[in-house]
């Protein structure tokens, strides 16, 4: 079953190995990293890489993930990629996304009309692309699945695992991974998270990344 | 602050990944993965593999995080990995492991005397290295932080921002990350899975990975 996990360079690490580590864990996994050139990409931190294979060797493919990062918009108007999306979904039995790879997802025109997620810093910027942004940790529309930031590939991983095998082999992929997560804080989203820590990581995102899509697309017009 | 990820072939990937995407946004973090040869390092999943420092050239990091794998067994003697964890660990702020990765501080002879943690599968094992073996997901004891299986290393990196930085930033990182975690089962411990899918991974991991270190041992004698 092959798994296309698409990244590009500055992509967020766990975004993608979050997924990789669930679902290549499923019966006949193939999951291979694609991004735009092929050869080794690397990540929004430094000193991480991992090895890819061209998006125009990988056709087909069962199900995609697509994952965010700190260079997300770059792509946006990248009509090689959208085009390779547009393609491999039109067959693939899932479409997905983690954090800002939703806007990847909406800028290839999939998300039309639908729910969709992302990371809260671009969750707005799903408009854009006719989404409803939906701020839910997964969010499923038929063969479409988008989750929120970063970390939620795992959670989403296990919901493609009950959908592609059974629930029963998704709980067998938990327990083999032990996710059973216990973090010493309940800060992971905007409605938990302090006040004050929410507004020093926001300020922080705004300095490092600049403006969200939807505010470019704003300040454009 | 220089924080050397051991890595080796046949790692969990989540295992290295999962504290490296954590600790990589502390304040002038330097995260580097190293390995005993140095070179690309591939991982027990095909097509991953993460670019690596040979551990002779990374002397007297700030933290060390010694990931698992379902290899460990082939290192726990190895008197060159060891050799390099001991001189480590001697002028460590943190000297930590995920899942299996507690084999080897328990080999390099750092775990005697202490409560420690690993994945279930080799949890029992640490008794051969003189710890006790302690079924919690986290294990900090002074300067020595273990952590359960696979997925658990980001739960302990937060461990870790919270000691290295403030638990504020702590909550920083889990909010940029967000780390909210709702995976669609309760699976993720052997006291939470259902019993039959306990059973059948544990058959699993028995059959793929053969008897635990401790029955080696066990054997041996």
């Amino acid at each position: 079953m092959r798994t296309a996990i698409l990244i590009y360079e500055g992509f967020t690490s766990l975004d993608a190995t979050g997924p990789f580590e669930v679902l290549s864990r499923l019966p006949e996994a193939d999951v291979v990293f694609v991004s735009p050139d092929g050869g080794t990409v690397v990540a929004d931190q430094p000193r991480f890489a991992l090895p890819t294979v061209p998006l125009a060797e990988v056709t087909a493919p069962v199900v995609v993930v697509v994952a965010g990062g700190s260079t997300t918009q770059r792509f946006l108007e990248d009509e090689e990629l959208l085009g390779w999306l547009r393609a491999a979904h039109e067959t693939t039995r899932f479409t997905t996304s983690v954090c800002t790879g939703s806007l990847l997802l909406g800028a290839a025109g999939l998300l039309q009309g639908l729910p969709a997620t992302s990371h809260w810093c671009e969750l707005d910027s799903l408009a854009v692309f006719g989404a409803t942004p939906t701020s839910e940790r997964v969010v499923v529309h038929d063969r479409i699945i988008t989750s929120a930031g970063v970390s939620s590939g795992i959670d989403m991983a296990l919901v493609l695992a009950d959908r592609l095998e059974s629930p029963e082999y998704s709980q067998g992929i938990q327990l083999a991974i032990e996710y059973d997560p216990q973090p010493p804080h309940d800060a992971g989203s905007m409605e938990k998270a302090p006040e004050a820590v929410a507004a020093v990581v926001r300020a922080v995102f705004d300095e490092h990344y600049g403006p969200s899509w939807a505010q470019r697309v704003a300040d454009r017009s």
